[in-house]
């Protein structure tokens, strides 16, 4: 069972003690499901910062430490103590709701570091951003650049905005589709020429600075072909507005989505790989346009909180089901499911999942992890060998969940959902805590009201 | 645009007045709003209610008045006004969590008439149920028959259970599957002995009283097809349950699942058409095995639930894309998404939408309503004609929202969720307040602890 916990897919402090239980931070599992109980969110905060600061000296290393702006994306997990590691080592904050920017408020996260993002951001998200002074805005529409514009009139500042450009690239894993369109919500066309008409307009405007182009290709992205195809795109706009308009525009946010290994197959680039090559086509681009440089933005989320965090669940119920052909499947039921894990079925992702609380030398068997949930698709982990003396007690631990996880948690069946605890140097803390019957209540109005 | 608000997929009282405002329960879209702002679920009470009526007279036509009890699936949507709705009309209650329990014991719901279902109820879950008297709990595994009826003998009293088979039928609007296997981690397999072994133990427990059989074979159900092969199945073994113990089980639950229109182009049965056919079906397998017809129980969630509440939004954004081929479609974007309706980008779920607070006599053009997250996939409705002429402030009502809405909601992007206000003859009352960015913050410990 050495070897279970690979250091591509669990924290980086993550092993096995001498009793073969899975230890976290320093903390074994069993000791944190008796202080905190079960499901829960564990989130190793030193994997997380590490992380954070690798991409960092990563793309500084290959950009220059000027040369570039690592913005957390705060959408894959963010919480007010999350949302300070971030500050604290010295990364930007992407955001893209007055939710999580209240979120960053409260964290006395500054200001000028973060980034408003979003394709529909309400009038007074935009006030509230503007007046706090936001680093930046993220402009996605000939709407949003009036409202911004209004905005900043009535706040008498510049605000300094990027605009969002859709090059006609969409990138997933492996795969990606260059089309001269873009079907999707997000940005103004290069193709269409909306997205010149954005940069006239925002140039023109002596409420708004505009600072440069951000573009995003699509999520859990493993190659960098789609991003060489965006970037020749991106960088020949930026060539044609310097022809046009004698602007050399200063920045360039190359967006996010770069991929996490799920499960053993998974092979993501390296920060430090991922930086050199993105370096290495941003300056074969600006070259042949005789461009300097811009000043660089990512946006990692999911790669720095998607491996700092395991989800820790106790098996409720294990179910031999007979299949076709001979084989069977073990049913294993946990008291979590769908509501603090929809990726699973939401996207048809890959998990994995181990015993955490023994170690067992039984022979495996090929299992699922399903939820408590009252239906057929609340699949945690489709697909796992697990041993065959798994039993209801047991606990199962299921590792990269750190993005996209408590985010996108619901109270389905009225669930509550699970807390965060963060551990370190064998210390827990929790940092979200658990909700509880009465939290569900809170909204009920029995008997009516106006 | 008259006939735009088709009674198949709106409810019963919704209208456009003489201005073109969508009306629901007597009240404008345009004074919902100005009172609740948006998002919102507006949930017609009358519609509701009269549905549950319907539902429960159609089997109580079919089956006789004695002969059926119809549990509304709480896990649809449930909250306490609701749950005091369908104690009204006469009709039980399905809840599968001690959440949903705890809604439903606020709202004083008569224990007796509640159904506990899932395949994973926690120990507690099942204390808290027995001790509260709960009517049946449906057992799902032989760990869970274990625990029941230890639980029973601790609270001194004889559980009332159905056993949930599994028949080897997997059912969804007009396709059905058949196998002798059933890859789900619900319930007892007939085809593997399974379902007889937990027959033959709950019999044999002093401690249990076993009412019969529950089975539930898909959901969005459209045909009846899938029924007749599971009934033959289920009702077969109830003959093979008479033959071995000598004992005719009182109850047969046919589960729920029946589907409902989302656009028009679905075609439900209605619960007449659908009662009579289940009769029909169940009358000859029993007669076929020389069985008396069991007391049939059905659990409609979506039906009753779904077609009662309509979502108001408020555009933010408009945007046209050009596609391929010379086509375009309009990015209409609102002010929520995927965080108050996830079905579309979970199921691939059809909705439709229109413009809600006015009349427009310009032309339609292809239109795909999104949400305002920061995904590529927050899409609520993937393809509606709607009037070119729509603009920011302009309000979109998406109708058959009142199923897996608000109940699958998250807070993804740290978006605070929609309250669910109740209309009922022009009067509006808020049954779920909306959440605050205070109730978001409420389960943040910035500075941990433990």
């Amino acid at each position: 069972m050495s070897g279970d916990l690979s250091q591509k897919i669990w924290p980086r402090g993550a092993f096995r003690d001498r009793n073969g239980v899975v230890c976290i931070g320093g903390i074994s599992a069993n000791d944190l499901v008796r202080e905190f109980d079960t499901p829960i969110f564990v989130l190793d905060e030193d994997d997380f910062r590490a992380r954070a600061r690798q991409w960092r000296s990563a793309f500084e290393d290959s950009f220059g430490i000027d040369g570039v702006t690592v913005y957390y994306a705060g959408k894959a997990f963010i919480s007010v103590a999350v949302a300070k590691w971030v500050s604290e080592e010295g990364l930007g904050l992407d955001v893209c709701t007055g939710g999580e920017f209240a979120i960053a408020t409260s964290a006395d996260f500054e200001p000028s570091r973060i980034a408003f993002h979003g394709n529909n951001k309400s009038l007074v998200e935009i006030q509230n951003a503007v007046a706090a002074r936001v680093g930046l805005i993220i402009v996605d529409s000939f709407y949003e650049l009036d409202r911004v514009a209004q905005t900043a009139l009535a706040e008498e500042v510049v605000q300094k905005i990027l605009l969002r450009v859709t090059p006609g690239v969409e990138a997933h894993t492996h795969e990606f589709i260059a089309t001269a369109h873009e079907d999707v919500k997000f940005g103004f066309s290069i193709n269409t020429g909306a997205a010149g008409e954005a940069v006239r307009l925002a140039l023109a405007s002596p409420h708004l600075e505009l600072k440069g182009l951000h573009s995003h290709i699509g999520s859990q992205i493993f190659d960098t072909e789609g991003f060489e195809i965006a970037a020749h795109r991106v960088i020949g706009l930026l060539g044609a507005i310097r022809d046009e308009h004698g602007v050399e525009l200063e920045s360039l946010d190359l967006g996010g989505g770069y991929g996490i290994a799920y499960v053993e197959e998974d092979d993501p680039l390296s920060p430090e790989a991922l930086a050199q090559r993105l370096y290495e086509i941003v300056k074969v681009k600006c070259d042949s346009y005789g461009l300097e440089i811009p000043h660089i933005s990512i946006e990692p989320g999911r790669a720095i909180a998607g491996p700092s965090t395991v989800t820790i669940y106790t098996v409720g119920t294990v179910k031999t089901v007979e299949l076709d052909g001979g084989r069977s499947r073990s049913y294993v039921s946990i008291d979590g499911g769908m509501s603090d894990n929809i990726r699973t079925a939401l996207y048809d992702a890959d998990y994995t999942a181990v015993l955490a609380n023994r170690l067992s030398t039984e022979s495996l068997s090929a299992s699922r992890v399903v939820g408590k949930h009252c239906e057929t698709g609340d699949i945690v982990v489709r697909d796992v060998e697990l041993p065959i003396d798994i039993t209801p007690g047991d606990l199962l631990a299921t590792p990269a969940t750190g993005a996209y996880g408590r985010s996108m948690a619901s109270n389905y069946n009225h669930v509550p959902r699970p807390p965060v605890v963060a551990v370190s140097n064998g210390k827990a803390r929790l940092i979200v805590r658990r909700e509880t019957q009465e939290d569900l209540m809170r909204l009920e109005v029995p008997e009516g009201g106006s």
